[in-house]
């Protein structure tokens, strides 16, 4: 009789191998990290003996599941920000949180978190990419699970490298460091086609093949993430990707939402495994991935739950309650994706997706001791039905939680018996988390405070103070000045074309100033849009300083902040203004000189609500001097154009169709 | 100082009212089965005083949960079939195991099971539609849930009733007796239109109006009742069972995944009440519902888990999430059901939605004390942020879990404490159940070991036994035939050209016989097809019994059990067939007199795959003795018509052509 170190007795053996042998009662013997035999309980309890033998009390014995897409760390951002657009989430909340607090340290804690948060649930190996991934990898050795930790490399500045050169350093330093580690495998995170350039992504590949390490990549998980490639190349995601060698590499795909039928057959033929995140597409509205068809070809598809900020838990028994849902509502068939199937997803196919099946995902002789024990007895998985083997498939993925795992040993090892984790204590995990909570609470309470804070905040947007010296007059037709500018003493300098879509936000602390979101439609001679250029300002309290004697001439303050990359729709819900006001103006803007001194000169038409013309004459200032004689100036003009002084209006345009509206 | 029998206090006070307050540190007051008073902790311990203090430990106190539709007794069927379409599960699986199972014992001991799965997953009223309700009724009366207790209604024979009107006296039983109980509101529940008649939505509409009592109707859960309905009446189900007075009801509309915008502005206008099913209209791929949309047009939408046969669980917190979820991926809007108004669908919107929102859903005074503590201390939920008010509903639909729930109070009385159930025995219930669970085994294992009884369990078909003379002959040309049949010693009866696609199934144990599924069109003389028909034959072993001398004219014996109701597809999933074999044919059938005699002329020309022509002989036979008579007279038939006896063949075109195909 050969010696194993342990054996599992009286279970319910779902081995997941190739067959889906089922033992029940079945057993299985463990000797160091591997397993060593496993089968019906008498036929392992006649070839093994053993010094410790576990009995299962009925529990299903069945492969540690597999997370194949996640950012760990990001369990300190759960519930940060919810029900937002993917933009507004990442770049008004996740982005200026990451780079104000993340450290190893934080990466640390975090990942300590989703370690406890992983082991209660089932889930004996991951796949991360964040930022900082060697202190992933520390502290998932520490804690005992297994992960295959991905260094992101992107484009832009990253929380721990100023520039892609540093994250390529970074992922060279974490392969040297793990190449060889029991519990970690290290790879490389070119994050998106998006975030990352051609040179990225052959510096990845060739790394990649240099040292035989995965590739963990964000493909095509939004409809405008392929569009605009398609755009821009001509071609979606993988025959993109292709070019700079990626198919060659172990690559696993996360998303895969809005890829073709051409490139499913090409990630089967490149052995890409792809990692479905039901609940962050769902949550995050961006689409339900081909999964059915993916696996009809063949495709090694496993689940992950993607970030704990966009899930927002870990939960892998609800992911694939989840996978197997959207499948048959999307294909309209209710047998797509049956229990058994999804529950491979999860293990052995979720290992063969990151290329680790050699290693992990089923309960066969030779392989990683990565297994844990459900306990079925629960209400909420009564009754049992035994007729069809497959019942048992159905009763985990549909009705049983994952708060029914009791039982946790990786690479030979226990993490958690009888709902007691062994390697973590929760309780100071909580407690640091919660002081780490309050911080970031309390940076974004400080900058929810101020409205320019938050367009900082989003970046790409620079504070640029201007002052103008300003006059308005309300005219019945425009053509009398077009005719006065046209005169001799005046030189035109520039004439433009505009139609101009105003957004004005107000807040409820006026103090705040207004938010203006323009789009300028620029119009040829012909009158049709040749192009449109969209602008945020944030406009301080006007009227607060009249200028000279010309008591309706007066200085308006602007911060500018050019050009407005995101849609209205994203500064909307981002900041939330208490209300907003729409005018639609046509303009003509003349840039001229008179008497030497350049002056804007808007011959202004407000359409909708309609209001009536306007010259507006604004010319740019830096001195209470220089203001003093442009208001001088100012004035001679207006007569010049045959302006009547008493028609001169101090309002500006939000506020004049505010009190039209009546609010 | 007012007294209250019980305070609760250091809690995070949901009170989900029309303004959403949260008192943090906040308390609750209690007196008799009704809520006191609720605010701020030291508001309500300056104005009340009591005997009974409960500290929450700063958990969340909030409404019960309100599931608004599920069919409860079907815990007991829970995960006794899965992964199949609705119409196999249905009628394949559910429809018999009910009529065989379900009494009052079974109904109340599945509903037992429900109320402990409720009561552990913060459920605190339910609306429920089976048969035997007055046992659902009982049983939850006894555990101290709340429960809308509707009583089925249907044209077909039900296990608790004959006809409808047996099930209308039993609504009227129904209401009388529990009319004014303190848990329990009694209803009517005609299932749906396509199970109902015109005169049962009529006496319903009449019934709940001389009562005031809610109507609980499944409304366009499938694409295909909708295009029935559509097919048949021209409308769709809204203005169908206007038509009747049901609008006029206090209707609770379960599903409305097909309804269209109209049928959603009349719902709001009548104040119907929507239930909203997300795992079943998932997991059953019946689509997903416009709730987005309902919303918007003021609806009230509460949600629901439909029954644990086809969820399979009864997680209201799992239900909340993917209701948010599939709102966001469906209108491609992550802003969709924000956690907030989700909440409010389970609590106080599905008050309103089951016609009890004067008495629960929301914590304010004088409303019944139906609450729950939530504990959001486990790791899942961490860290905590507090900067956003509607944080805390995010963490709730987002990263909590059922298992969160530690207590329940429902009309004053606590049923949970600190996760113990007061009112249910568990493990009796559980050990009930599993004996429960192996009898239904049981008799599907039996109905499973052969075809026929298969056959006979889905109901509609009826078992026909029938004996044939038979005799086939392989021709070149079918043309001398057709002209042989011309002649005046042939009386043609009837003839009818068919082109036939015939699929047979067969199975292991070649003693099942094989199950034929045949479509028949029926040509015109123009060769248009003028009708279809579909017959389902279970044909026994053939060539078991040679007909008197002649060796070659057999005995051939069938089963036949038409129509065929279902489709291939459903056959296919049903019978899962070792094999099956599609066979294309071309037939001029005659029937003919000879000799006084009536015999079948088949003249066959095997299309797919191509296996020659023949002709066929048959003639019912009832004995023996008119078997060998037939027999004799056939060998002259055959004769007449210029065959060749040397042609003859004894094989049937299924063996025919797996031969040809080599299989």
């Amino acid at each position: 009789m050969e010696k194993a170190d342990t054996i599992l007795t009286n279970a319910i053996v779902l081995t997941m191998d190739g067959s889906y042998h089922i033992y029940n009662p079945g057993a299985l013997a463990i000797r160091d990290a591997n397993i060593l035999a496993v089968g019906l309980q008498d036929d392992i309890e006649k070839a093994y003996t053993t010094d410790e033998i576990l009995d299962c009390g009925g529990k299903v014995l069945m492969p540690g599941l597999i997370n194949t897409h996640t950012h760990v760390p990001m369990t300190l951002l759960r519930g940060l920000a919810d029900d937002l657009r993917l933009d507004v989430w990442l770049m008004g909340y996740m982005m200026p949180v990451e780079r104000q607090f993340v450290t190893p340290e934080f990466v640390k804690l975090g990942t300590k978190i989703a370690c406890a948060e992983f082991i209660r649930t089932g889930v004996t190996c991951f796949n991360d990419m964040y930022y900082f991934e060697d202190a992933v990898a520390e502290a998932t050795a520490e804690v005992g699970l297994r992960a295959l930790v991905t260094q992101t490399v992107m484009k832009f500045p990253a929380p721990d490298a100023s520039s892609y050169e540093v994250s390529l350093a970074l992922c060279e330093d974490l392969i040297k460091k793990w190449k060889n580690h029991p519990l970690i495998v290290p790879g490389l995170a070119p994050h998106a086609v998006y975030t990352t350039t051609p040179e990225i992504l052959s510096s990845i590949a060739r790394m990649a093949q240099e040292y035989d390490v995965p590739v963990h990549f964000h493909v095509a998980e939004t409809e405008s993430e392929v569009s605009n490639l398609r755009m821009e190349q001509g071609i979606p995601v993988i025959p993109y990707v292709r070019r700079f060698g990626l198919l060659d590499t172990k690559m696993i795909a996360a998303h895969c939402v809005w890829v073709d039928e051409g490139e499913v057959r090409s990630m089967q033929h490149a052995n890409v495994g792809i990692a479905h995140n039901p609940s962050s597409n769902l949550k995050l509205a961006s689409g339900i991935a081909p999964i059915k068809r993916m696996l009809d070809l063949n495709c090694n598809v496993g689940i992950g739950t993607d970030g704990p900020a966009s899930n927002n838990d870990l939960d892998m028994i609800e992911e694939m309650r989840l996978a197997s849902m959207i499948a048959k509502v999307s294909t309209s068939d209710p047998t797509a994706l049956p229990a058994r199937q999804v529950l491979a997803m999860a293990t052995s196919m979720g290992a063969k997706a990151i290329h680790m099946g050699d290693k992990i995902g089923s309960l066969v002789p030779g392989k990683r001791a990565d297994l844990i024990l459900m306990d079925l007895s629960p209400i909420h998985n009564q009754p049992h039905f035994r007729r069809d083997p497959n019942g048992i498939y159905a009763q985990i993925i549909y009705a049983a939680k994952a708060t029914d795992v009791t039982d946790v040993m990786v690479n030979g090892q226990w993490l958690m018996t009888n709902r007691v984790l062994t390697t973590i204590d929760e309780a100071q995990l909580i407690a640091t988390a919660s002081e780490m909570a309050h911080q970031i609470d309390e940076f974004l309470k400080n900058r929810e405070e101020s409205v320019l804070s938050k367009l900082v905040a989003i970046g790409g947007a620079s504070e640029e103070e201007s002052f103008e010296v300003q006059a308005k007059v309300s005219v019945a037709d425009l053509e009398p000045v077009i005719a006065a500018l046209a005169r001799p003493d005046v030189e035109i300098v520039r004439l433009r074309h505009y139609h101009e879509y105003d957004t004005y936000f107000s807040f409820k602390d006026p103090g705040q100033g207004r938010l203006r979101y323009r789009e300028d439609e620029f119009l040829g001679v012909d009158g049709r849009v040749e192009s449109v250029r969209s602008r945020l300002t944030l406009i301080g309290e006007t009227n607060s300083e009249r200028s000279g004697n010309a008591s309706e001439i007066f200085l308006s303050r602007s911060r500018y902040l050019a050009p407005a990359v995101h849609s209205l729709r994203f500064y909307n819900e981002y900041f939330k203004p208490e209300r907003s006001l729409e005018i639609e103006k046509n303009r003509l803007r003349y840039l001229i000189r008179f008497q030497g001194i350049e002056f804007f000169v808007n011959l202004d038409t407000i359409q909708k609500p309609f209001s009536g013309k306007f010259v507006e004459i604004k010319s740019r200032t830096w001195s209470r001097q220089d203001a003093d004689n442009k208001t001088q100036l100012m004035q001679d003009l207006l007569i010049f154009l045959g302006l009547e002084p008493s028609a001169m209006v101090t309002e500006d345009y939000v506020h004049m169709v505010e009190h039209l509206l009546g609010s």
